[in-house]
C-alpha cells in the first residue's frame, strides 16, 4: 500500500487501489501468525541470546508462566524458535531459529512506529 | 533489531543487544494499539477512498457490525481515521485521517511478509 497526498487527505494511488484487498488478505493472515499480544516481543527477547524459560519470563514483562509456555509451544511449530535440550548440565534453551529473519523488517518497522507514537503521545498531552 | 548470522544461528549484533528491551517495549507498545485482529486490515480498507460501514463490512471479511461498529469507535478516538456526516442526502462515511500514514512502513512490512509467508506454507507442504 502507498499512501500519497489526494485532495488534502491521504490515499493510495489509483494504481494501488486494486491491490487493497490482496493487502487486506495479506496483512490479516501476518497478523494471525504473529499478531498477539506476546509473540514478537518473545523473538525480540531471544534476538540477542538463547535463553532459559525464565530468563524469556523475566524479560516479556507481564506474561505468565503458563501462556509463556503455551506461545513458545506455538513458536516453536511455526518454525520461528527452537528448543535446546542439554543433559549434563540439565539445561533448557530456546533459542531463534533461521526463519525469525524473516521478520527482521516487520519489528524494525513496528519498533519504530511505537516509539514515534509514544513520542507524539507525549507531545500531544503537552500541548 | 539487526539479525546477524554469528556461530550458524541468528542473533543481533553485540552493539545492538542492548537495544532489546527497549525494542520489546517499543513493539509491545505497537502492537497494544494496532495489533488486534481487524485494525489494520479497517485501515488498509479505507487506503483507496472513503466508505460507507456496509462497505467497510464487505471489505474487511469475517468481522460483524458489532465488532466494526466498536473498532471504527477506537480508531476515531486513536486519531487513524475520521467520521465525515453529510445530511442531504444524509451519509456516514469513514476515512483515514492523516495520521494514519505513520502505519504505512508496518502496513507495507506485514503484507510482504504475509505473503512471503504464504508461499513458504505452499511451498513446505508440496516437499
Amino acid at each position: 500500500m502507498e499512501i500519497v497526498e489526494k485532495d488534502g487527505r491521504p490515499t493510495v494511488s489509483t494504481a494501488h487501489a486494486g491491490h487493497c484487498q490482496a493487502s487486506i488478505k495479506n496483512v490479516s493472515d501476518a497478523l494471525y501468525v504473529i499478531g498477539g499480544k506476546w509473540k514478537l516481543s518473545i523473538i525480540v527477547a531471544l534476538a540477542d541470546s538463547d535463553k532459559r524459560f525464565t530468563e524469556i519470563q523475566r524479560q516479556v514483562e507481564g506474561i505468565s508462566a503458563r501462556v509463556l509456555s503455551s506461545e513458545l509451544k506455538d513458536l516453536e511449530l511455526t518454525g520461528f524458535i527452537y528448543k535446546k535440550i542439554t543433559v549434563d548440565p540439565v539445561l533448557i534453551e530456546y533459542g531463534l531459529a533461521p526463519y525469525s529473519r524473516s521478520l527482521e523488517q516487520v519489528v524494525r518497522s513496528l519498533s519504530e512506529w511505537g516509539s514515534q507514537h509514544r513520542d507524539k503521545l507525549k507531545t500531544d498531552a503537552l500541548q
